[in-house]
């Protein structure tokens, strides 16, 4: 049988260690392994390509086992591959449906910035005062690309503690001309009455269409839904989270306090106080309007379509590298 | 006609330099200030002295225009003071009445935080998980009260940014024996779940039972109503505030943007970024479940009562010093 090649196994080691980052970087690194192993397979018959290609992928899947861009990519294109090679693709089919659909996927998650910026800022009006939280590329796209339309906007920061996420937000936002307001967690209710639409991120999203996202994005969006304003979630379809419809429960990484107090100060503190650390919360689906991703709009609802168009997820689910 | 005595011009002196800081203490001080001048006139008819006690009433008044407590102090002795004075009382016993006033407003305010603590112990339960935020030291005398009385509770504590209080909170809390869970602000729905009450202080009351209360105040009380978890307000009755019952708005203070990014910092930051840092927001009674007063538990919609019951607040209102 087959044998994975050397690039596969490099990849796998950086994403490992860590060299390869950030969500989209990961997903695209993962579907250009697969890519490679389609190219450069010794393979004789489809048999030999399909077992190395699943043999790839375990080995690429295993690397970062909470990850969710990285499953999705994999799935992307070993989903297109595994409908080829069930229907009786030959060699070179195969090869060709496994490479496209990965330069499909690279592709895709290239542009997915720019055209949710596209998408989302359709909905922003000329005036709008907007508020976002933590640093999301795809949420500061939809307020980058309103701006450039010519639409007279104000943005609101969250500093987002306890690592300041806020001020690379902030920053960058007025390195485009826009005016920006910097403002504590605590005062996003303060200043809802103020703000015409709320644009956050997603680290991922559940089946039901609940947002996993920085901590106090729940309390945003609680209090927008209190005013009658809109939140809209900007994220790249690779973060919808597949295991959610299985029932899995996705783990809110709880980081270390010293992000919280600085470890000097840390050690004079009684014992009898926890620092506790939640990196995420979870939005529920109500307090979504729209989660704008770069295949348009959609109802929190429709997250399981995301799941099932993309993914070829359904609801008896094996990994396409299963058997 | 009467003079107003050494002692009060500089009791007002040391309010108005903040020498004499604290709503409690400034409330007390100025009572006593009252006090003195009913002690130590040389008044010889009720009118010469009901003349120096308006005359001490209003340069005390003026030394902090703004603070809740100082007129509230002053109207409880003149309240008392000008029933007496309108009925016909003579010099000693107009004397007696503001003294005895006086005493009595500074006993209560002394006992106030001791039997706010009693009172809100009651309702405080074994086993219970609290919430809260900021440093309030009518709503630590809660907690204090129910672990002294064998109830085995934990408290989270929010940070607070910009100014931390939450360190001292946790630190007091912790210093009686009480386990406490540090968390950063954002954090507050995530743990909510968790938490079965939520006790806060207040920084004034309107006529209406509104919670002005430090930054994130509300946000906590609304996402506590959204989980049913009862939201607490613990507060001296001298906390309430009478203008509001003729429609003054309370100013919510704008503090310097340096305290939530150091001056240092702050210079190097791109000049359409503002830096915005409101000290307090406004909780609505709604998601008020209680208010822990000295005289007991009352519902917001109750904040009324103790504006006429106390300070003689009513709907045709001249301030007792006036005429
Ligand atoms: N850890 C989790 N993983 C996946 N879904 C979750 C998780 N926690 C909560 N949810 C979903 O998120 C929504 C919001 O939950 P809650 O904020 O508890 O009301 C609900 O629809 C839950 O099903
Ligand atoms: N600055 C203020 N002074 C007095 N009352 C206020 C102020 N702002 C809001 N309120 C009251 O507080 C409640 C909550 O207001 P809101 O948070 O805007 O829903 C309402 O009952 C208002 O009447």
């Amino acid at each position: 049988m087959g044998e994975v090649i050397r690039d596969v196994l490099e990849i796998a080691e950086k994403i490992k260690n860590m060299e390869i980052r950030g969500a989209g970087k990961i997903a695209r690194s993962a579907a250009y392994a697969l890519q490679l192993q389609a190219e450069k397979s010794r393979a004789q018959t489809p048999d030999e390509l399909w077992d190395e290609l699943k043999k790839a992928a375990k080995i690429l899947y295993e690397t970062r086992p909470t990850a969710v861009s990285l499953p999705n990519a994999l799935r992307y294109v070993m989903h297109r591959g595994k409908i080829a090679y069930s229907n009786g693709a030959d060699l070179e089919q195969l090869r060709f449906v496994v490479i496209n659909a990965a330069k499909e996927f690279i592709h895709n998650s290239e542009k997915a910035i720019e055209r949710i910026g596209e998408f989302g800022a359709k909905r922003i009006e000329d005036g709008d005062v907007i508020m976002t939280h933590c640093h999301s590329k795809a949420a500061i796209s939809v307020m980058k690309t309103a701006w450039e339309q010519g639409k007279n906007i104000k943005v609101i920061v969250t500093e987002t503690r306890p690592k300041w996420q806020g001020k690379i937000t902030a920053k960058e936002l007025a390195s485009y001309g826009i005016p920006v307001i910097y403002v504590v967690d605590s005062a996003a209710r303060h200043y809802m009455k103020m703000t015409d639409k709320v644009v956050m991120g997603a680290d991922s999203i559940t089946v039901n269409g609940a947002v996993i996202n920085k901590i106090g994005t729940a309390l945003i969006a609680l209090t927008a839904k209190e005013h009658r304003v809109w939140t809209m979630i900007a994220a790249e379809t690779y973060k919808f989270h597949p295991e959610t419809m299985l029932g899995q429960l996705v783990e809110i990484e709880m980081r270390d306090p010293t992000e919280v107090i600085p470890e000097e100060e840390l050690k004079t503190w009684p014992k009898n106080i926890e620092v506790w650390n939640p990196a995420f919360d979870v939005t529920p689906p109500e307090y979504v309007d729209v989660i704008i991703t770069e295949r348009g709009i959609i109802p929190p609802s429709a997250a399981i379509d995301i799941l099932k168009e993309e993914f070829g997820w359904a609801l008896k689910y094996t990994e396409p590298w299963e058997d």
